[in-house]
C-alpha cells in the first residue's frame, strides 16, 4: 500500500515521562514512530524543537493534513490552548497549537490525552461502530471522555467526561471534586490501600503470598492475580471495585444513554474478571430497557492509543 | 401583530386527565387554546376525532409549519410512535404520528412530554441563551432532559435524560431502577413520609398546627411553608431535600458540564429558598472550574410550558 493512497497525520502523546510521536495513515496503522524522554529536554523552546524535527524526520515527504497533540491537563480547544498540566511545570498558560503552527505550516489541534484516547478508541478502536459512547479509562484515576453523534462532546467549557467525580455516595469520601465521587475508591492507589487495610485487619490471603510478605509489592494486578485464583479476599475486594464503577456507569447510562461503555487504561487492560464483574452489576443497577441495549467493551488500541487518537486529531478531512 | 408575520403551530399537551392543545407562534406565544377531559372521550378513535376537530377550530385559516405532541410515557421520536404511556391505558405500540399526518396532512412530531417542555424552555424560556443545558422536572418524580449544541439530545435509543435514576447511594433505597436513585428521596410523596416519620417519632414542628393536626393533609408545600417560617423539622428536611438534588447535579455536571439546570415542575415553582439551598450544596460538591460557571434556574414559561413546548416541536423550517 503505497503512501500516497491515504491521508495521513501526526499524533504528538505529550506525556509526563515522554513524548512519543507517530506518523498515522487514515486507516489508524502507525507508519513511524519516534519518542523524545521529558527530562532530557530543558524547557519549552527545547520541547518545540525537539517535537518539531521529529515530527519533519518523521513525515519525510508524506504530505500531511495535520497535527494533533494530547496533553495531560485542561485545554481550550477551540483556541488550541493549554491551560494548566497539573503534573508538568512550565506548561501553564501556552498557546500551542499557535506555537506548532507557526513552526509546522499546517492545522494543529490541542485536547487532552483523554479525549484523544477516546477519539482514537470511536474512530478506529472499540468505538468505530458506535455514534454514541462513553470512554473511560481507570488507571492512577478515572478519566473520560464523551462520544456524541460521532464527535468529541466537550461541554460548554472543554471540561465534560470528568466522570471520576460522579458521586456514588452522597457522605462518602471527601475529596477537592466532592464527596462520594467513584474515583475516591476505585484509583490504583484506593485498591492498594483497600487490600492492604485488610491484610492488617487478620484477613487471610494469598496475596502476602505473592509479595512474599512485602506488602509495599502490592499492586491492582496482585489482587488481580490473586481473584484469578479465588483468593475470596481478592475477589470481595474487586467485586467492590466493580460494583462502584457499575454506580457510575449506570448512573451514566440513565442521563445519557450511551451505545457503549469502552474502557482503557491500566487497570481494564487484563482483566476479563472485572468485565464480567462490571457487566453484572450493571444489570443489578439498571432497568432491562436500558442494560440490554448497552455494551461495555475493553479499549482495542492498546498502549499505541494516545499516538493513534492524537493523530485523529489531525486527520482533517 | 397580524398573524400571516409569524410561523405557528399547534401544540397538543396528552396528560393523564387532560389534553391540552394550542396555537402557537414562532416567538412562544399562545394564540388560541382548547382543552378536552381524558375521560370524556372513549376510546382512541374518539381521541383522534376529538383532537382532530379541536386543531382544526384553533387553527382556522392560519397556516401551520407542523403538530408537536407531548407524551408522559415512552417514544421512539424519530418513527413517531408511541411504546407505552404508563398511566394511560390503551397507547401501546401506537403509530401517533402517521395517524394525526393521515387527517391533518401536516408533519406530526411525537416525544415525552419532559423532552418537549424542554424543547420549549431552552427555546422560549429560561434555557433561551444556552446551547448545553440540563433540564429537570421535580414533582411527582424527577425527570429529565438533555440540551446539547441547541438541540434535544435523545440518547441512543429515546430514552436518555432519566436523572430521576441517577444514584446518590450505592448502598441505598431500592427501586426496579437500580440503587439510591435521586428520585427515591426527593419526589413528592417521600417528602411527605419522611416529614410525617419524623413527627411520629415525637419531632415538634409547625407542621402539625398547618395541616391542624391532620397529618394525611401534608404536601411539599406545607413542609416549604414551615421552612419559610423557620421550623427547623422543615428546614432540615427540605436541606436534606436539596443535598441530594445538588449530589445528582455535580454528577451530571463533572460528566456534561452543561452552562446551565433548568428547573421545573411542581416542587420548584415557588420555592426562592430551594434554589438557594441547591446552589449552596452544588458548591460544596463542586470544583469551582465547575461551578463558577454553572447557572440553577427555574423554568420560565409555568403551567403553559407544555404545550408551548410541544407546540416547538411542530415549528418545523
Amino acid at each position: 500500500m503505497s503512501k500516497t493512497e491515504h491521508r495521513h497525520a501526526i499524533g504528538v502523546d505529550f506525556g509526563g515521562t515522554s513524548v512519543k510521536i507517530a506518523l498515522v495513515d487514515d486507516r489508524g496503522n502507525i507508519a513511524a514512530r519516534e519518542r523524545i524522554i521529558t527530562e532530557h529536554v530543558k524547557d519549552r523552546d527545547e520541547w518545540l524543537s525537539a517535537v518539531c524535527g521529529a515530527i519533519d524526520t518523521l513525515k519525510g515527504d508524506t504530505p500531511i493534513t495535520g497535527v494533533g497533540v494530547g496533553v495531560p491537563g485542561f485545554v481550550d480547544f477551540d483556541r488550541g490552548y493549554i491551560y494548566d498540566l497539573p503534573n508538568v511545570p512550565g506548561w501553564n498558560g501556552v498557546p500551542l497549537a499557535d506555537l506548532l503552527e507557526q513552526r509546522l505550516q499546517v492545522p494543529v489541534r490541542i485536547d487532552n490525552d483523554v479525549n484523544a484516547m477516546a477519539l482514537g478508541e470511536c474512530t478506529f478502536g472499540a468505538g468505530r461502530t458506535y455514534q454514541h459512547a462513553v470512554f473511560v479509562t481507570l488507571g492512577t484515576g478515572v478519566g473520560g471522555a464523551l462520544m456524541i453523534n460521532n464527535q468529541l462532546y466537550r461541554g460548554a467549557y472543554s471540561m465534560a467526561g470528568e466522570i471520576g467525580h460522579v458521586s456514588i455516595d452522597m457522605n462518602g469520601r471527601v475529596s477537592p471534586q466532592g464527596k462520594g465521587g467513584v474515583e475516591q475508591y476505585v484509583g490504583n492507589r484506593r485498591i492498594i490501600e483497600r487490600t492492604v487495610e485488610a491484610l492488617e485487619k487478620g484477613r487471610a490471603s494469598m496475596i502476602d503470598e505473592l509479595v512474599k510478605g512485602d506488602r509495599s509489592l502490592i499492586t491492582p494486578k496482585t489482587v488481580k492475580d490473586a481473584a484469578d485464583k479465588g483468593d475470596p479476599l481478592a475477589m470481595e475486594i474487586l467485586d467492590f471495585i466493580t460494583d462502584c464503577i457499575a454506580t457510575a456507569f449506570a448512573s451514566i447510562a440513565y442521563v445519557l444513554q450511551p451505545q457503549a461503555f469502552i474502557i482503557g487504561g491500566g487497570v481494564a487492560q487484563e482483566a476479563d474478571m472485572m468485565f464480567d464483574l462490571i457487566r453484572l452489576h450493571i444489570e443489578e443497577r439498571l432497568s432491562p430497557h436500558f442494560y440490554k441495549r448497552l455494551e461495555i467493551k475493553p479499549a482495542e488500541l492498546g498502549p499505541d492509543a494516545g499516538m493513534i487518537g492524537c493523530a485523529t486529531l489531525g486527520l482533517i478531512k
